[in-house]
């Protein structure tokens, strides 16, 4: 064992010699503490600073002050509930992460800091002792939009053994400013999947995640412009019925490479905002496609006028739908969600013609909260 | 198309809202920019301010002072040479990553943001327009170690569609302190793969990166302790023989569940430092396994004394490995590395006994700059 603890302190002496690299310069402050109560205390060692802010949704006011002590900076929140939480320091104006957590989910261009408080319907959100689902970047060849595109594939446990077993799909659809990415770091689809499966709650499934932008192949990082991409919101391609129209082209991947079954029983589609817009419109204009459909908090909105082959006659296509029964058509939005008055619509339609639906309402607004507790609870309607 | 513009007017205001959950609030500063001549410029906009540094190792000193002007802070490098950049910024002695740079990468519990300047070797880091492969993040069971582990796979672009042909598979080992995803991000394997297979220069083959860390299931936040794990070196399981014992489960995974050759002639091993000691040790203690060893700023020593039959008559183990004449016994260090003498010393064994080998010298010490190369160097001395 002498030679391994002579290792470990070379390895750390040279490395102190790399300090410009800021390579293994982990503080040895704990923050964010998730304390027994569920309060959290967040630390951070800003000696010269004035002010210290935390921002994050756990305060009423949407921030709070920490107070300083010998050059540490504290804040203990009350309680929380269980819950996914971001936060990010606000140092004399400037925002910062915590130098103490390594753990950043990126929305759009935001990047700031996260933190679960188990219990609750959260802890579906941790990583749990349960057996794990895998997760793939695929790039896919589409015909219909000329170019190749980045994907993401969840397969669950078991995938891999079963070898004769056939899976559902569910094909599952970030919002505007995300990409292929989004429902796996904000959404923590593959803890969700794997923590529903392992209780029975779910069936086993492959989930798909698609890239909505049309007009790009890939999330920000990940194409040629590479590093240089400052990632914002797409308007090329979003919304104007390339993505929708190219659906088949994913679905027919799918079926190609994964053991899957092939009709409209055994596949469902769901999408956050722009993702329930695209839901809407591409489960109505191939009306055999999908047996379960899940709008959260989708700009349900009819386009008229358009051009495009699937805005056109959208009552009608509406209509051939639900002629042919969806075995679930799921509708959830928050009380105070922008696109509220516009679902309240939609569904006056589906009222009026006598569609069958399910109604979700929740509190709050057009937020990941919202989408993760949608998730958890479309799953479990999937493909019974 | 008027319904288009209004819903990203209405999502702006409504984002506006969530500002406490900092989701989209990103800045309008661009930082780093690439100038034409290849200085790069960088901005931070902190009016309160009174100190700011940009650390790095494109500067001698290791770190640059910032000049101020109206609020944004400002500093352009000398031209730097093509690379792989990371840095960060301390502001009045506070680490802080750039807020308008959403790239970073963890090594160990530091994180840093990140830049490519391109031209020559690092065109080969960066996403360029060529065929991608997949790379997926996948559990395997190890009977050996008793638990369920993961792993990143990289499989080539084709894969899934040429379904009649075998590949190669390349095992890549990360260091202390790494994981699972060491190589994909630090490393940037699977551009280095997808470039280097486009332009002919390497056989298109599977990479497989185990967690190397025998006592730990997964990377830093893909385990039960999830966000509250803080990473760190860990010494369990660590250079104690578990991780090469276990060694071909994971290779009866990769050529159970994987279109692969499965004979000593299409297997590969290499890795960096820790890595490199876990790629000398496997590959002489299964001899018959890999015809290809790469040793990148290895640990390449022998354990002496240790009860575990994979240090036990180490010499007899090399003699018999060489025995068999390895296609390829690659061995490279940077002449300012900590592990220098060490690896004199293991070529003054192989020297001795007039074992072949290939041995490259670069510039510099024990830091991802030189694995990248050599990564770039090993893969296309494989399978051909």
């Amino acid at each position: 064992m002498k030679h391994l603890t002579s290792f470990f302190i070379s390895l750390l002496i040279a490395t102190c010699s790399f300090a410009q690299q800021a390579l293994w310069s982990g503080s040895q402050i704990i923050s964010p503490e998730i304390n027994q109560d569920n309060s959290v205390t967040f630390r951070l060692h800003a000696p010269k600073a004035v002010k210290v802010l935390v921002t994050g949704d756990f305060t009423e006011a949407g921030y709070a002050e920490l107070v300083e002590k010998d050059g540490i900076w504290t804040y203990t929140t009350a309680p929380l509930s269980p819950e996914l939480y971001s936060y990010s320091f606000v140092v004399d104006g400037l925002t910062v992460r915590d130098p103490s957590n390594v753990y950043m989910i990126r929305d759009v261009a935001s990047v700031t800091n996260v933190f679960i408080v188990g219990g609750g319907r959260a802890d579906l959100y941790k990583v749990n002792d349960v057996p794990h689902g895998s997760v793939s970047k695929v790039w896919y060849h589409s015909p219909t939009l000329g170019m190749n595109r980045r994907m993401t594939v969840y397969t669950p446990a078991g995938y891999e053994q079963n070898r004769r077993q056939k899976y559902p799909v569910f094909y599952l659809l970030h919002g505007a400013g995300g990409d292929e990415e989004a429902w796996m770091d904000l959404g923590r689809t593959s803890q969700i999947l794997d923590n529903l499966i392992a209780q029975g709650k779910a069936e086993p499934m492959i989930v798909v995640m698609t890239n909505g932008n049309a007009g790009e192949s890939a999330a920000p990082g990940q194409c040629p412009d590479g590093f240089e991409r400052i990632p914002g919101f797409q308007q090329r391609g979003m919304m104007e019925g390339s993505f929708e129209m190219h659906f088949p082209d994913v679905v027919k991947y799918i079926e190609s490479n994964y053991r899957v079954f092939k009709d409209k029983k055994h596949r469902a589609i769901a999408g956050l905002s722009m993702g329930g817009f695209h839901s809407m419109h591409i489960s109505k204009y191939y009306p055999d496609m999908f047996d379960y459909v899940g709008l959260f908090s989708a700009a349900a909105r009819f386009h008229e006028n358009s051009d495009c082959p699937v805005y056109m006659n959208e009552k009608a296509q509406i209509d051939a739908q639900f002629a042919k029964k969806p075995a679930l058509y799921w509708i959830a939005i928050g009380n105070t969600d922008f696109l509220y008055q516009e679902n309240v619509k939609f569904r006056n339609y589906l009222d009026e013609k006598g569609y069958k639906y399910e109604y979700v309402e929740s509190e709050g607004g057009h937020i990941w909260k919202n989408w993760r507790i949608y998730l958890t609870e479309f799953v479990p309607k999937l493909f019974r």
